[in-house]
């Protein structure tokens, strides 16, 4: 008995949140899929947040509610950014740091230069700034009917391994699954980001008052032939694994620049 | 006068955006600044964007007006967010790439971990990702009445240098101006971004129907010892320069994961 009391005590604390929003179907797959693993709260925002990259929300204050969706799990809905999210369930929620932060599963890639307008990735990479060891999950399925049992079945074989080998407490992983049966992935792979990003078109129109206004359209382009891109596992039916840091510091540039600045 | 023709052709288009909006004197300095260095042309927020990080507007369609507030200069002011107005600027008011995006001067500064939240800076790194060298300018002042003298001298002698150089298509620097006397300025310092974050405290309030609310509020920290970092540059007068990216892999826990997670 108290061998299991003990264990009890000890079992990692796992914050889980996303950018689609609480009651999208990505997260509960997710929660789901780790909750086995230890004390899982939800911390999430009260609606759809992609794209939000790494805002915070600095002009307006914040509300957070006790939502009761997912059954035996603490969970809350946040009006602000997924980032605000991390910052308040540290503070205001768990009043201490999870031992992991997960994020998502997000409905869409967030693979290369994605990573960057991604609200999911920014509250993992916003976790590891806080040296919370953190994931996030996408599904390269946009429909709200996404089918995650691959991604459900890697997620907590990740985490698992996470939590033991504690390799970094800046460590933020981009994970990401392709589309396709469960049967056929091949498991993960660890990879860089590719350089790949959007050639915009907007879409013009006029509104009932003739005045023009634009919708953001792209097309994704990959400029990267490497085999070592998440862009490339992903087509090559593994789950793409890359960690990704918060010192934007370009080193080599800086050289260069160092040079050409003073010459 | 052929002569004077041929120069005014090929004088370099130059994109100003900020993050506190078309109306804020810091961007009004910078315009000022370089406006003898090429055609400028703005695009910019119509309201305060501070904190939104790469946010890209999905859900919404954008608006786009001229407004006649710099004297003799091309300027519109956009719905959107920062990273908006720039991809909204290549593709509908410019129809081509500019030979470079300045965004700033920001009202406050975006050293080290700001970078991250910064609108400002993820305007110059939307640039960057497009193949348009970049600098996002900031100075450690957060009032409206700050004084831009230290900036309006170092920034044109930074863009023409890069605009002469042609360091890199992918060239981004963020660039903070100290609050001090144009005097005391030492000059510019190429470093890398510090290790600091903000340890956060959420104010917690009731509003007039007794339900909890919250403001986010935090001290900024600086864990870094290194004298190569903006903040050491900042505190000993000097203007920082730190060249960012958009790779965000962390190569080095790459290599440590990739034995991790097959062993």
């Amino acid at each position: 008995m108290a061998k299991v009391k003990k264990a009890k005590k000890h079992q990692p604390v796992i914050l889980i949140t996303n950018d689609d929003g609480v009651s999208a179907p990505g997260i509960r797959a997710l929660v789901d899929s780790v909750k086995h693993l230890g004390k899982v709260v939800v911390v999430a925002p009260d609606k759809p947040q992609s794209g939000m990259g790494h805002a915070i929300t600095i002009g307006y204050p914040l509300r957070l509610h006790p939502v009761h969706i997912f059954e035996g799990i603490e969970a809350w809905e946040c009006s602000g950014t997924p980032v605000d999210c991390v910052k308040l369930a540290v503070d205001k929620v768990l009043h201490r740091k999870p031992d992991i932060c997960l994020s998502g599963i997000n409905h869409g890639a967030n693979h290369s230069i994605n990573v960057i307008y991604s609200g999911t990735m920014s509250a993992a990479l916003e976790a590891s700034i806080e040296s919370i060891p953190s994931i996030g999950f996408s599904l390269l399925d946009h429909s709200l009917e996404a089918d995650f049992t691959g991604a459900k079945k890697y997620a907590p074989i990740l985490v698992e391994q996470i939590l033991q080998k504690k390799i970094d407490k800046h460590l933020c992983l981009n994970v990401n699954v392709p589309k396709i049966q469960v049967e056929l992935l091949k498991g993960l792979k660890v990879c860089r980001q590719a350089y790949a990003k959007y050639e915009e078109k907007f879409d013009e129109r006029k509104d009932p008052s003739g005045r023009d206004y634009y919708w953001l359209t792209g097309e994704f382009v990959n400029f990267d032939k490497g085999k070592d891109t998440d862009v490339w596992a992903l087509e090559h039916n593994y789950i793409s694994v890359v960690p990704i840091e918060f010192d934007f510091t370009n080193y080599q540039l800086k050289e260069k620049l160092q040079q050409s600045l003073t010459s």
